[in-house]
């Protein structure tokens, strides 16, 4: 069986197996709209997302208000815009909020302009307008002309080190801008001081304090330039500065040693000659100058841009290889590459190469035995990415459970991980999913050095944290009362899912207490159910249904990112018992049935946050997460092949390898890991279960290379665009007689092998 | 002789001996008008220094425009105000520019106000009315009584640690404010940024980054209270803030796990009985939270506020007795022991119990075999304050050179200190004076571990520093031109000099290239000499001296902080040169003559920076610096007993033991080591060189406690307070011929004896 699969895979051209696979990456998809990820280079899981921005958005407007395009600007790049800013060093992937957009680096020629201009006159600053037929973007490379000052603009990077290469044309009058006041989600406010201090003729180290999305956050940086400049200076655009130094020495001269202010530009002139290159490295370190100076001569002590380049595309090679796959066509092939790409960029290292790290306590900490990650949007990731990384990058998974176990030890709120960006805790939605994450891996035997009775404490403590939205409540009434919260159903019933997590990990552990507890915590799904309305309701104190219920509403009516038509499926620790609830197998279809094909009407769209029109199907919202295990509860039904038309549809429509390809924000790789378990035909509908619900697959075959050195072989005999129904699914040999798979059947290695047909069984 | 001077100082009751000195410490010396010194308690080069604000002043008035007030209140506390606003736990002694006033407690009573409220009207805000009848001011202790909330404060310090106790009446509603956003030079945008978390019921943690004197800095704090709050809060006094958590959870509750932001009051409430003590303890660490604490647990880890307050009383008994002195009456050894107790407040230590401090690279360092200082004044300390440390603190001195060198090898301008600040150089005032300071320690062999080829290149580096301060121009053209500087005639005066100590260090260690390139540098006195008028003056570039040329004027003129007529006499490394300069012997002494008798005109008096009016004799000014050597001039004409009868009336006019007795700011100690070299009956002219001019001593007699475990004395006879004039010197039994002394005489031990009388010789 696995002979003849091989067979098939090397004589395709449209198969992984050695080929490069880092020629289907395209991060341009997703760029546009809602999609919030971004264009430019980074290493997997790097610490540096050297990236354009096409705009630089201040929170406040200049008259007065503020500012919704910052929402837009995420990721500093919309794919429509015409005009670049610079290109700045970190960025997050696929967010709804935003922050970073650190250290923006920009060339211009000509009269010095310290000011980015607008996007109408971008001659009026150092923006420049750009074309995209002069753009390229890869994995870890990004390249674009800038018309205005007729610079080629090159970049890649190393975990922690930006590497720009720029042509330049000859002139007198080059400069390379350092915009240290440019940011993302940049409120005035927002930049707290910057301190740049002169090392050499053509090395700068410094650190930024902000106070954005990451309330105290500190940044620290050392940039090194391939040449001496002629001269160097900034500009201080903060109005007030306490003291700038006695009789101003060295303070207003050209060519500082150092300056320090609120909102500074800096800049550096050079001679070039025709096609000259400057390149530029920018190493960060999260807690001191000496670890940005110890991370470039760790990571990129040389100056051959295109060997950076190259190994850090190798290794982006080296993680695609980690799922081999025959698509259907290139788009797919795209689709999926780039889906794999968008899943390993963030969580992000989050230490020097030594170690060091700034804990959620604000003082420095250093990584002993592990590598320490931030950029945790749990409440996204839970669902699929987390279990993804279970199968293919366990270490790195149990690192970033190591992470979230020093972010409880540190946090001086002693919880797991809500959100976690840059030492800081934002509190970003609802749930604690950390848990999820943590009782998935070490229930899956995904241990790895994990000190699994602290992980349960940290869960546990977590969990019973009553001051901490509504918890209290929570527990005490076994539902959150809607006076009490504005998500009173939807923290309920995520809730509920979490401590059944914690009891599968408790009974894993052979905790019966904790299980029992979390048990029957995990059982108040039940109390936001409206036997009545058959839809899950928010409940008032007294134990009354809230009045003017309306299933298609979202906001203030105890919902978040999902109206009650969506979050009454929300009970993916027992489906079975969903159903029972809903009314049994045929009226829980017709409910599943309509979901996707109700005619939502426009007025709720409005409030339907962080996805386009494109990422709802019905009243169905993948865009957003809460429904991401959705689809698949049709395998708890007498019609398991609804699920699977679906989610041929929903990757068609869902997923396109264009620049508006997103239908949501991607949410740290979460819909895109959405989109890898579901084209391999399954996925974890309830992570803290070792069971996977099988689908459908979308590709011809694949191969997962498991870090245990063994292989997992899907194949999907008669395959195509239409044989979208499973006839028949064989594991190793054995007809599977349900549509489930154990997590034990994929990391033993083995071949499941789907046949596929037009119509469904 | 030795022997019989014991006797007569074992049996006066004003003598000191074993006796207790530090009750003749009057810390509230000077701490009305100009001495800018504080009443508060701390130990000796103590980084914590505990003391009142009898205001918080804002550098911006309120209607808008400068609050020169800002000034009066350097050490944060006027002796005729009426009112407290809090005790903070960092000040500058009697500095002429201000900063600090870091972490303001304030405890209270009844209704919490978070205001501090107006002098006028103290009940409106936290601020308390008191008198000084109930306060006491003491070496390491302060107490007063606060009418307000009828509290009673107590304070004393470890070396990093503030202690604070309070006594409280009953009540329900007592508080203790820890104000974050007070501070002194208190810029509206000197707060950064300020964190602070809990770490147990009684213990936070934090930090706060300000950009006032110091433009970087950021000081740590641990915090502990005796007793467990029932409850704790704060309010955000700043409007606006980018992001203060989802939902604000944990944000807007009482009895946060952490708060952030730029300014912050924060109060913790207790229940009190009556009369019950509630103590404070605040460690500082110029590193981190971390640091904080562990300075806490290695100095003040108990309870005892009466151990601690002793043990830093004993602290001072031990550095008092390094000269034990007889004085005429009680007010003088008051005098001479609060001068004592002001020459060893600053510098401050600034690093960690195990070493670690911030250095001006901002990054953090390990001192390695050495203490490290801050809180450089050295326009200000090299006169005298360094060379007394010389005598009686040489291994501190020769650390404070080690922390001028670590200053010199991170600063980002590769310079000796000029005024350091807390890992920052303030650049103020002229000169480059650390070389003076170095050149005295290594020229008198207290070399205790510096590497002096290292010093050495330091100094030279410095002062060849052509972007500073016009020392290119200095260095082209043998002088500063006016067109250069404010301060030409005074920055060339005291280059030379400086250069004069480089050139004896050079001689030291036998490089004879430099010791002939800065003593040819030296000489450059000579160029701003107006042979015609006989007066140090500006002078343009093109050779000739500036027209409008008025001796009594500073300001714009060429000078700072002292006119021409003062600063005509600044040639302290060649009295005799200048005294051929300026016409021979007879001239110059009727010159000096009239610069203490001259009825200087009013308008004069308003550009006469940082002092009272009592701080000038005729147009001698010694409440500034620049004229300190003068009055021993005298001993290089044929009339040394003019010096005599000025000392004598120097000290008596200059010095009195009142809170109003200091004439002008003591610039961290530098006036009070003029008071004690002059009381000894000796000075140092000229650091760099091993000579001291002999003047008139005031007490009867003094034995120096060399650390070398040498006794040094003197005895004066016939002392008294008209027999001012020197009959006769004898050194070891042997009489003096001319009126100096060298280092040796006095390091090797000995008795220099005088013999006093009415009438000069």
């Amino acid at each position: 069986m696995k002979k003849a699969f091989l067979a098939i895979f090397l004589s395709s051209a449209l198969s992984a197996g050695a080929q490069n696979l880092v020629q289907y990456v395209k991060p341009i998809i997703g760029t546009a709209r809602m999609g919030h990820v971004y264009p430019g280079a980074t290493s997997p899981f790097g610490s540096v997302q050297l990236s354009p921005e096409t705009d630089t958005i201040s929170y406040e407007k200049p008259g007065g208000g503020y500012n919704g395009d910052v929402y837009k600007y995420c990721a500093g790049y919309q794919y429509e815009d015409k005009t670049i800013v610079g290109f700045s060093h970190t960025h997050f992937s696929g967010t709804g909020h935003s922050d970073l957009g650190d250290f923006l680096v920009m060339p211009s020629v000509g009269k010095l302009l310290l000011n980015p201009g607008t996007a109408d006159k971008p001659g009026s600053g150092f923006r420049s307008p750009f074309s995209h037929a002069n753009e390229v973007s890869e994995a870890n490379y990004y390249k674009v002309k800038l018309d205005g000052p007729n610079v080629l603009a090159e970049m890649t990077t190393t975990t922690r080190v930006g590497f720009h290469q720029y042509t330049f044309p000859k002139s007198d009058d080059s400069h390379i801008i350092l915009d240290l006041m440019a940011g993302i989600y940049n409120y005035p406010e927002k930049n707290l001081w910057t301190y740049v201090r002169m090392v050499n003729d053509s090395t700068l180290v410094g650190y930024r304090s902000t106070s954005g999305w990451a309330r105290t956050r500190n940044l620290y940086f050392a940039i090194t330039f391939s040449k001496k400049f002629t001269s160097w200076g900034y500009r201080n655009f903060s109005g007030k500065q306490s003291y700038n130094g006695f009789w101003g020495q060295f303070r207003n001269t050209p060519n500082f040693p150092e300056i320090a202010g609120r909102q500074l530009r800096t800049y550096f002139n050079f001679k070039t000659t025709e096609g000259e290159k400057i390149k530029v490295k920018m190493a960060l370190s999260p807690v001191s100058m000496d670890g940005a100076l110890a991370n470039m001569k760790a990571e990129a002590p040389g100056w051959d841009f295109d060997q950076v380049k190259k190994a850090g595309q190798d290794a982006w090679e080296k993680e695609l290889h980690k799922i081999e796959v025959k698509a259907l066509n290139k788009d797919e092939m795209n689709n999926f590459y780039t889906a794999m790409y968008h899943t390993m960029i963030n969580p992000t290292i989050y230490m020097d190469t030594d170690g060091s790290y700034r804990g959620l306590d604000q003082n420095n900490h250093k990584a002993d035995g592990f590598a320490n990650y931030t950029t945790f949007s749990l409440w996204d990731t839970y669902r699929a990415l987390h279990p993804l990384f279970n199968i293919m990058e366990p270490k790195r998974n149990a690192d970033m459970i190591k992470s979230m176990l020093a972010h409880y030890d540190q946090s001086p709120e002693h919880m797991l991980p809500i959100w976690s960006n840059s030492a800081n805790e934002n509190w970003c939605m609802s749930g604690y999913h950390s848990v999820a994450v943590i009782a998935d891996a070490i229930v899956k035997g995904n241990v790895e050095g994990i000190d699994v009775n602290h992980a349960l404490e940290a869960c546990v403590t977590t969990a019973r944290r009553r001051d901490y939205a509504a918890i209290g409540d929570y527990i005490d009434r076994g539902y959150i009362a809607a006076e009490k919260s504005g998500t009173s159903v939807s923290s309920t019933l995520e809730y509920a899912y979490d401590d059944w997590a914690i009891a599968q990990l408790a009974k894993k552990l052979g905790k019966n207490d904790i299980y029992e507890e979390f048990t029957k915590r995990s059982l108040n799904y039940k109390n936001v159910f409206n036997a009545k309305s058959h839809f899950m309701q928010p409940r008032l104190a007294d134990g009354s249904f809230k009045t003017g219920f309306d299933p298609f509403t979202t906001h203030n009516m105890g919902f978040i990112e999902g109206n009650s038509w969506n979050y009454s499926l929300f009970v993916p620790q027992d489906p079975k018992a969903l159903i029972g609830m809903m009314g049994g197998n045929k009226k829980f279809v017709t409910y599943m049935d309509s979901l996707f094909s109700y005619d939502l009407p426009e007025k709720y769209f409005a409030e339907t946050e962080d996805i386009t029109k494109d990422g709802i199907i019905g009243n169905y919202v993948h865009g957003n997460e809460p429904s991401h295990h959705v689809v698949y509860l049709y395998n708890w039904t007498d019609k398991p092949w609804k699920a699977q038309e679906k989610i041929r549809m929903i990757l068609k429509r869902m997923y396109k390898p264009t620049s508006d390809g997103l239908g949501g924000n991607d949410d740290t790789g979460q819909m895109s890991a959405w989109y890898i378990f579901s084209s391999l035909g399954f996925y974890p509908v309830a992570p803290g279960s070792t069971e996977y619900a099988i689908g459908t697959p979308a590709v011809y075959n694949a191969t997962i290379n498991l870090p245990n050195g063994k292989k997992f072989v899907i194949e999907a005999k008669n395959q195509s665009e239409k044989n979208v129904f499973v006839q028949k699914t064989i594991l190793n040999g054995k007809v599977l007689t349900k549509p489930f798979l154990n997590h034990e059947d994929i990391v033993n290695g083995g071949t499941l092998t789907f046949e596929m047909g037009a119509k469904h069984k």
